[in-house]
């Protein structure tokens, strides 16, 4: 049961969007401008970085939800996304991915742990400011909203199912609280 | 210098939203309604909330310019503020407070962190949903801002007077991408 009175039926970030709409709403413009809006980083890889930090702070709730999101994004090559999530390093990325990845495990730290080397070392594979500026938001707003579904225990759904729905959905609807 | 390539005489988060000003004005709504929309916290107890949180994550900026923000918004309370991040336990709070900070505590360790137990306290203290929710939320939400701003490297003023009157315009301006 979730710590606060929300409805028990909905899952996760939607239920505390019915909570309290004014935070909701600007939540959920702050995901979909961080994750749909342009950017040299596809929405694919995005939703990858986002899965990446949500598995690390073991939230099941966005790691599973925004993994299905990626598979459904990344059409023939779906079966990247559990391999990055199993294990990174052996997973096969361009060396620039990789070092996003890098640096996103480390804001999940804190964002003192990037050092100066491993933005040297993403920008030698080809990363730009706007690649790092990116990578960096998405993983510090993965540690906010990991916290927050799991701060307030919402409901996390265990039926792979319902998150094949909500990866669908965010791949062709992006990040709306309409139906 | 900020690993990335934004103004350098324009400190923290103010550098980041020129820089990319799409995230930057979600962001900013987001600590508009969240710290001076309606709720059953004041904003000085919302900004103390941020500061606590920020200092805690030892990023300097935040943690200075919001509890500037807290000892503008408490006015003749404001030696308050430094005996809370000194040493919470001691100082003069409410116990609802106390134990909204011990909840906000436990957020930034991981939102797991966050027991049945502490919110039981909580509410033994007087705190209802609303208070619970803007909590979690606002500690939440800096772990992401200070994570933002350190893991960018972006520029920490050292002058106690910047922070001052950065905290004078959050006090009396709120939240606003404008000077």
């Amino acid at each position: 049961m979730a710590h606060i009175s929300v409805s028990e039926n909905i899952p996760g970030i939607r239920s505390l969007a019915e909570f309290r709409p004014e935070t909701g709403k600007t939540l959920y413009a702050l995901a979909q401008v961080l994750l749909r809006g342009e950017s040299p980083l596809t929405p694919a890889e995005r939703e990858l970085i986002a899965s990446f930090v949500s598995t690390g702070n073991q939230c099941k709730f966005c790691a599973d939800s925004h993994a299905a999101a990626a598979r459904a994004l990344y059409k023939e090559d779906r079966d990247l996304v559990s391999k990055v999530l199993q294990d990174a390093s052996k997973a096969h990325l361009s060396p620039k991915i990789k070092a996003l990845l890098s640096i996103a495990d480390k804001v999940r730290e804190s964002g003192k742990a990037v050092s100066p080397e491993l933005i040297k070392q993403a920008r030698r594979a080809g990363a730009g400011d706007r690649d790092i500026h990116d990578t960096v938001l998405i993983a510090a707003a993965f540690c906010m909203f990991n916290r927050y579904v799991d701060g307030l225990a919402t409901w996390t759904p265990t039926d792979p199912k319902a998150y094949e729905e909500m990866g669908e959905r965010l791949a062709t609807k992006g990040y709306t609280l309409n139906k």
